[in-house]
């Protein structure tokens, strides 16, 4: 099972994930993107959807028309895992 | 434009609508819908981002794993329109 990251290691992982942050009051990561329009948000979240199912780990997400708030978290370990990192990062490549 | 519903069209609109009812401190009406698993919730999601383009009218959602919470409102008119019905009973029909 993933395990929970340090605080330093999560310090670290953020610092190669532009605009990704702490989750205030959460033991989480997060991230707002926004899109041209609905298509593209939708489009985005089809391909994350796609890659998360593969991975097995699924984001907690909130569409509004052409934004998209993603939240990250890794449940059975209580907080961000290096699978949150990963998916993290993959979401960042679709959106480009 | 669509107009905003009065109060006793939105209450007759809700009994048609198995499970939805109006959002507390908001102008909107919304419904939880849960699946099976992610493939079941986001198949849902993708059928309605589909149907929900098509009409030019977007829903707000949220989805956590099989879980999606919709809620929905017609911005332009500042409460819930013929539009929002119709968007629900759409959804209703995909979930099945």
């Amino acid at each position: 099972m993933a395990e929970r990251l340090s605080a330093e290691a999560l310090r670290q992982a953020l610092g190669g994930l532009p605009d990704w942050s702490e989750v205030q009051g959460r033991d989480a990561i997060g991230k707002t993107f926004i899109f041209k329009d609905f298509n593209e948000a939708f489009g985005f979240m089809t391909r994350a959807a796609l890659a998360a199912e593969k991975m097995d780990h699924h984001p907690e997400w909130r569409n509004v028309y052409k934004t998209v708030e993603v939240v990250l978290s890794t449940h059975d370990a209580g907080g961000v895992t290096a699978l949150d990192i990963a998916l993290a990062k993959m979401m960042n490549a679709i959106a480009g």
